[in-house]
């Protein structure tokens, strides 16, 4: 994992994705708009809300009939008890909940508050309030994509799926990989050498969770406004492993 | 906070970092035999490490006495209990400990594992065992190098000084932002329209920490094969504000 040189380029002139689009097909016309190819090492990244519209997974607000469970926490958290019921069918567990804040166990294991659903450039704005879901398997999504990008474009980057998540200890959000295909998304460096010889100690590193930070400083507003972004420049020396490595086991987890 | 492009590059032919080291004067003799000059939007990246080393935070473990304390905690977690005194010295409180787990809370607020010391790339391997503590003031060092810069340079980039933490709920490190100048470590987009008209949601980045986290995919093994990465491409609309802007005070946190 190093570079001397990384770029980061936004695929141009994608258009608003809708559900059943070929995403892969409007990305790979992207890469040919741009005169881009793929090159060993290219990492796609890909905003989570593009992948979720795409796939379907946009949900009409009046048609959710909040549970009892639902409106009694949406009244403790101050928000919509039909959001509040999509979260919690979209969760395992709710880890904290306070006026305005809802933290949950998503059922794919990523702590995050709202269970990564939301409102925002969810449009057009035809007066009809949608949310926005995860996409159901974002791994298997991300390995689709990288499929279809292969046989579009006669190779294929690694594919990452990026979202923004709150932190723990830490404001603002910071972008993190839901799902990948084609690197080790995490990066285990363990028993390498240090400059000095010295074997590295913390050096397991969450590989595509940088790479996803780093697409976000590109994607900008609700990382949606340049959804897809190249990024050039990579090696590793690792076999591939997906987003799902990325979470850590509620069982080894200390802060849950 | 967008880019078409990002480019990253390591400020090539730094030497090893000593105590007492010019650090800007070596990067800015870097940035001259790369023929680079700051322009508007570049972000400069710096490894803690050369910045600790640069201002003498070097320890040798010999001389450090434990205390009482330091001993039964590092019996506890299975450690030095002179990297224990130090790491105690370094914090306000322990958050979690356990057999190879101490995770302080340092007396910058950083909640994070070893009070960030480690002993990787430490060296020269002269058979003298040294820990290596965070900078005494981040946001003031990155303050210093910045304006250094700028006498050398003609004009500067804004500074930021990366470290690598572990997360709550995930797991791998991600590039972190613990000292800033130049720029809004914490970028507050609330009450932006989103693409549609919307007011975002979720808007407050941790602008500086996804700088750190792209940065960091060029730095390499253990953040320091190539310690100075300049970010370039970056445009951002909002007053600066340091590092410290980051920590989530006590207060507001709900996981520690």
């Amino acid at each position: 994992m190093k570079a001397a040189k990384l770029e980061l380029l936004a695929i141009p002139g994608l258009p608003m994705i809708k559900a059943g689009d070929d995403l892969a097909a409007l990305i790979a016309e992207g890469f040919k708009r741009a005169g881009l190819t793929p090159r060993p090492g290219d990492v796609l990244a890909l905003a989570q809300k593009i992948v979720s519209k795409a796939e379907g997974r946009s949900v009409e607000l009046a048609k959710v009939k909040p549970s009892e469970r639902a409106v009694a926490l949406a009244a403790e958290v101050e928000k919509d008890p039909r959001l509040v019921e999509l979260i919690l069918s979209e969760s395992v567990r709710v880890v904290r909940s306070r006026p305005n804040v809802l933290i949950v166990e998503h059922r794919l294991g990523f702590v995050m508050a709202n269970a990564g659903i939301d409102q925002s450039n969810v449009g057009p704005t035809d007066g009809v309030e949608r949310a926005l879901l995860l996409p159901i398997d974002p791994d298997g999504s991300a390995k689709k994509l990288r499929a279809r990008l292969g046989e579009l474009l006669g190779a294929s980057p690694a594919v990452i799926i990026t979202d923004s998540f709150g932190r723990a200890w830490r404001r603002g959000t910071q972008g993190i990989a839901i799902g990948a295909a084609g690197l080790p998304a995490l990066l285990d460096l363990r028993g390498n050498p240090d400059l000095f010889g010295r074997t590295l100690q913390v050096s397991i590193s969450g590989f595509a969770d940088e790479i996803a930070a780093a697409a976000s400083l590109v994607q900008g507003q609700g990382n949606e406004a340049q959804p897809a972004v190249l990024v050039r420049g990579l090696s590793w020396n690792a076999p591939d492993n997906p987003a799902s490595e990325l979470v850590r086991p509620a069982a080894e987890d200390m802060f849950r």
